[in-house]
């Protein structure tokens, strides 16, 4: 027997729990502990109630926010890439393209279509939304790599070339947060020597 | 010299942080541990865009989601108080008063003044963007709770009794909800004994 809408929508509503466990490698602001998906997820929805006004364009803060929320849930079945282990970026499309046809398959269809949309719409990173969306994405982890003065750019003993490199389109978000993030979070952590200067 | 409008911006955005050592009385769906502050906030954002199309009333969704993103961030200063700690009840709503002002008083003034009323709103729990807030903050522990086959109900020794009191208001913001709550969370474990009938 089918499943009835409802009981579809709890189910997609219980897999997602398993976010939680899906581990980041930004240190959270004290550097006690690393912080998980959902956290940034949650971290980057309220940074977009706040920060919005600075998008270059303008956005559909709900569309914005409804991305940020689920963005990960691929990692679910697909892991973390961490942002400079270059082998793990080789395969990170293919396990993540698979776990969304899952994940979002718990849902009834007219749902599952729409998250799955908005995933797409988030990976193109080719609207007004999904542009200021990766500049979240690219801009909380910095903001808390600087409060807790560095510490997963020296454990991965991270260059300043490649965090340029991986920021090359987080002015398309908006400008105003690049360079505040550029100003404040990394340039101070390059003079300290917690980002190598090459 | 008075901050800049984004310095404020980002003290509170980095400030926020700390809900994420706000811990619950909630195990998470394998009951290995129990969830945060920040965890639950973010899966009821996400449980709101799935489930509002059974809410009793329309509902503006960015205004609800915004609700649930922010409404325990006075637990950062207050810390979170079980449902069932009638000792802590007493003085929570002085400590959270006390805890929003200083909070969402990091922020612009425009911007505190917006969070602080979304805070209030929900906490009185009369519009029905607030009573369907109100009713997902219920559902989703109950939910947890049912998945990790109520290992929180039975270490703190809840009653049926307990929890229908606390539920009174849940069916305002969906009777649908609360009834597929009610029969699909509640009453199983009632029958497993790991909620008190009484």
């Amino acid at each position: 027997m089918e499943k009835s809408r409802l009981e579809k929508q709890f189910d997609f509503c219980r897999e997602i729990d398993k976010e939680k466990f899906i581990g980041r490698q930004t240190y959270l602001s004290d550097a006690s502990r690393k912080e998980n998906d959902s956290e940034h997820a949650w971290h980057m929805a309220i940074m977009t109630l706040i920060l919005s006004e600075y998008a270059n364009e303008d956005i559909d803060i709900l569309k914005t926010i409804s991305m940020l929320l689920i963005h990960d849930l691929v990692e679910i079945d697909a892991g973390d890439t961490y942002a400079y282990d270059e082998d793990g970026k080789k395969t990170q499309h293919a396990r993540e393209i698979a776990a969304a046809e899952r994940i979002f398959g718990l849902l009834p269809e007219d749902q599952g279509t729409k998250f799955r949309a908005l995933w797409d719409e988030f990976e193109s990173g080719n609207t007004p939304e999904s542009r200021f969306a990766r500049t979240m994405d690219r801009v909380q982890p910095m903001m808390l790599n600087a409060a807790s003065e560095g510490k997963s750019w020296k454990e991965h003993g991270v260059h300043l070339s490649q965090i340029l490199s991986r920021n090359e389109t987080t002015k398309d978000g908006s400008a105003t947060l690049w360079e505040y993030a550029l100003h404040n979070f990394i340039e101070p952590h390059v003079e300290k020597s917690c980002i190598k200067n090459d």
